[in-house]
């Protein structure tokens, strides 16, 4: 796979809320398939699925154990994913700097009101 | 929608390279859809399709010019995503460590031959 392409296998790996628990899941240690389906209403095919698109963006492996074959968590993928979002690092905290503004310029037109800043 | 939900929705939109394309074009300022049409080899409606994409997931605006409504960048999906992928450095920062590990032992039993590392 090019770059573009494990970025886009990753992507679609982290875009679905049991795959990012299966992961969490895996951060904690190596575990059987039976084990990381209990925690979720799934069927084991079910959850086998969400852990081939997990191993298509080679999040996860198959650790040498032959009866329990448990997987363990790959995470040089998310390495590139995080390398690619850096790149905006610098937006989101202008956006953050925009805001700031913001709140002095209107703090400054009422002096009388409090204005709360959540962040 | 929810934390999880937004995550969906940023990493959805993130899994396409004429999405991380766009991205990238509106990081250098706002963009009209004809402008950002031109370097894809793509129909203005297949271009408002992966808008629509960036839109749901908060990735982009529409700026204040009625005639050109240029889109901008709205970063701040990109540093939860980006906050979600730093909880996992600890895991690939560990597998540079066991690489390390492994190379030194590589060296140790081959003292005659050169171990090239690339990283």
């Amino acid at each position: 796979m090019n770059p573009s392409d494990r970025l886009d296998a990753t992507f679609t790996a982290l875009a679905d809320p049991t795959r990012r628990a299966i992961l969490a899941r895996l951060a904690l240690g190596e575990t059987s398939v039976m084990e990381l389906a209990k925690p979720f209403s799934m069927s084991q095919p079910a959850i086998s699925k969400h852990l081939k698109v997990l191993e298509r963006a080679g999040l996860i492996s198959t650790a040498q154990d032959a009866q329990r074959r448990p997987r363990r968590i790959e995470a040089r993928p998310l390495e590139e994913a995080s390398d690619w979002l850096e790149e905006y690092r610098k937006f989101w905290e202008a956006s953050y700097q925009r805001l700031d503004v913001l709140l002095d310029e209107l703090k400054s037109q009422q002096p009388k009101k409090r204005v709360r800043t959540k962040r």
